[in-house]
């Protein structure tokens, strides 16, 4: 297929590459030569270019260098035969005067087909809907219904979904094509469709659309405005790259990285890595300083300072626990339903039981290892006052974000930890300045 | 509703009930109590529980208590009724002598059904399929196969795709219902089908088959054996499911806790947080071990202790990053493509630039806070050393375990963390006593 591109062979590579699934053809364009790919446009008209890009998973710097390459009536045309969501997505990432541009020399109503979508807010259903539904109504009878589906089968991103709609094209019922199907060609739409639509607001964020869709296993649903107006759908195929998206960006920022995604360029990396580490190198300076106010005790009980790294480690370790545990229920919804005061007495509950544990379980270590019963006493005490404090800490920040309308997920592992840390100290110096004649 | 179900009236509550989607049955069934719940089983067909079980989201031991109201003729009924793959999964919870029991009284066909799915292993493209598909020949024409479409669309789980076999019930093409429809009537499969199918084999991992399912935008893909005999199908709502399952369960390794899910019960959520914990814990007694061994350091220079939880902390931080960066690199299959040594060459790099950003800042912090030169280069070369290191542990650790085909994610935050904080403290006290007469 390469060889018969360079050759210049146009039917053989035409025969061979549209042979292939959307994504693979998608695939064999990004990992070719720029050269190569100019070639391509040559020999492939707007509408099969339209379809890889509707298959393509790219960086968002990547579209632009794509789109240069190409003649810019050639590039409207491609956004034209693309789905009006992808194409949208495409033209947000260039400058607002690239976009203009296109859409001028472009179609008048695909041009208003993408337009319409330009401006809904990222993250919300209206930046991920397409405009390419079947509409139908329902005072018409199932063959009138079938012709319409036969016919406007080629442009419509779904045809497993009827819409029905009355004259101000408020939503009104919903037919799937299985049920279609296996309805009486003569009977009226209004007799078989199912007039309890389940529909998302053009303005709900994508999270719990995602929410919607999985829940009630449909491939599609329906979006409308504020007065039942359809708007659009969104398509199962989309969700699924939501609810990726939003698990790596949860993932991500548990491990206080701005993204996690392929960075191949070190420098590129650590730039991304180290505004957050020197946030948390500040933070760290201020347990240091902790500890300088303590140099007293230390200097009299040196030892004290083997337990700093255990006390404070275990501290972060609770605290990161339940701060993922705290990050995925408030994602679930869970605590609207359970309300916030049982949420904390339970994790405050389950922070006592592991901090009694663990600190009985230190304090026998501590004493059988260096035969001091009162050091031991003070590391389980200390390690069991920490602990509890840190699994409550640990779901009270994200609960506070929550309530500051931030997103929870930003309180990070790496965060959490350092914040421990502090408390972690300032709980065993205070403790060990306090029993210090026991020592 | 609930109203009529309490006052006996059958036809009522019945009307009222299924006029809802599956989705809000099964989660008004599950918000009853165990007397409303076995009301429920008389009023209700197995057929309709079936669509209720087929909705379910509940706990594992969860389904345990819900079969064990029904009479047991009741649970074999619904359980043929069900899709079998969810038949297969709900029978996977029970003891064997149980699902024995109910596979006797089911009817045949609907047993050799579920049984067949019964004894693929979990995670794989087996366990996620289900039978129910629509199945075709490639010498019969369009108008014979929608016949066939009509007549199977009620027990089908989805009607969306065709799939064409021969008579060894080989796959050899698959056709859309959106191609069919568009299609002549007269036309043969064989001339309208796609003999390029995409499919996966049975034991292929199910994370593999949701990459598939999302970078080709099916609704369905089929599953065959080593010969491409077809097995069965797995549709896109499960692909839905195991995506959310596997991103929660890389969260939750990530933060060290086994699972975080929704766990009321503080006792429950400790005697899961603690195992892991007292792992740490041990770890944690063998930093404070390493750090017992250099208490003569200590003793002359306490200052040193003021400067251990930044280090150490620092060091965890930049671990946590560089391992969930490099989690997602092996589930993304990116590692293959570009060889583990380029890897861990490029992390190391990373590694250098941010330990030695970091580095150079707290020497600067140290001196200016302290004025001590020396201490300050001390603390700056520890973490410069420190970060670099933790950079490349927390690459080459989920690497490691890769290659020991140990799933990476296992390697949690908390556990990197430990780890970094044991080198961290064998280099920082290292240079400490080497440099030792310049403090």
């Amino acid at each position: 297929m390469l060889q018969a591109l360079y050759d210049g062979k146009i039917e053989a590579f035409r025969k061979q590459f549209l042979k292939l699934h959307p994504y693979d053809r998608a695939k064999f364009y990004v990992e070719q030569s720029p050269e190569v790919r100019k070639r391509m446009y040559e020999y492939l008209s707007p509408a099969e270019m339209a379809e890889i890009f509707d298959h393509l998973d790219i960086e968002e710097d990547e579209y632009k260098i794509y789109l240069s390459e190409m003649d810019p009536l050639f590039v409207a045309q491609m956004l034209a035969h693309m789905y009006a969501d992808n194409a949208a997505d495409v033209l947000n990432e260039l400058d607002k005067k690239e976009v203009a541009n296109y859409l001028t020399i472009m179609d008048d109503e695909a041009a208003k087909d993408i337009q319409g979508l330009l401006h809904y807010k990222e993250y919300t259903a209206g930046s991920i809907m397409t405009t390419e539904y079947i509409a139908i109504h329902a005072n018409q009878t199932v063959r009138s219904a079938m012709q319409i589906l036969k016919r406007e089968a080629a442009n419509a991103e779904t045809i497993y979904y009827l819409y029905v709609v009355n004259e101000q094209r408020q939503l009104v019922g919903v037919l799937s094509l299985r049920e279609l199907l296996t309805s009486d060609d003569d009977a009226m739409i209004c007799d078989v469709m199912n007039d309890r639509v389940v529909s998302v607001f053009v303005d709900e964020d994508q999270e719990e659309v995602a929410r919607k869709m999985q829940n009630y296993d449909f491939l599609a649903l329906p979006v409308v405005d504020m007065n039942n107006h359809l708007l659009g759908i969104i398509t199962v195929d989309d969700i699924v790259d939501v609810i990726s998206e939003e698990a790596t960006d949860d993932y991500s920022k548990l491990a206080g990285v701005p993204d996690v995604d392929i960075q191949r360029n070190p420098f590129e990396a650590a730039k991304k890595r180290l505004p957050w580490l020197i946030i948390l190198l500040f933070l760290g300076m201020m347990t240091a300083n902790l500890i300088s106010r303590f140099e007293d005790t230390l200097q009299k009980v040196a030892i004290l300072a083997v337990f700093i790294p255990l006390i404070a480690g275990m501290s972060g370790n609770t605290g990161t626990q339940s701060l993922a545990v705290a990050v995925r229920r408030l994602a679930m919804g869970d605590f609207e339903k359970e309300g916030k005061w049982s949420m904390i007495a339970r994790e405050a509950l389950t922070g006592l039981i592991i901090g009694l544990s663990c600190g009985v379980v230190i304090t026998i270590v501590v004493y059988v290892w260096k035969q001091q019963f009162f050091l031991g006493m003070l590391v389980g005490l200390a390690l069991f006052a920490t602990l509890t404090v840190a699994t409550v800490a640990g779901a009270l920040i994200p609960l506070f974000m929550h309530k500051l309308r931030i997103d929870p997920a930003v309180a990070s592992g790496p965060f959490i930890t350092t914040i421990n840390d502090l408390i972690s100290i300032l709980i065993y110096f205070g403790l060990a300045t306090m029993f210090m004649d026991y020592l």
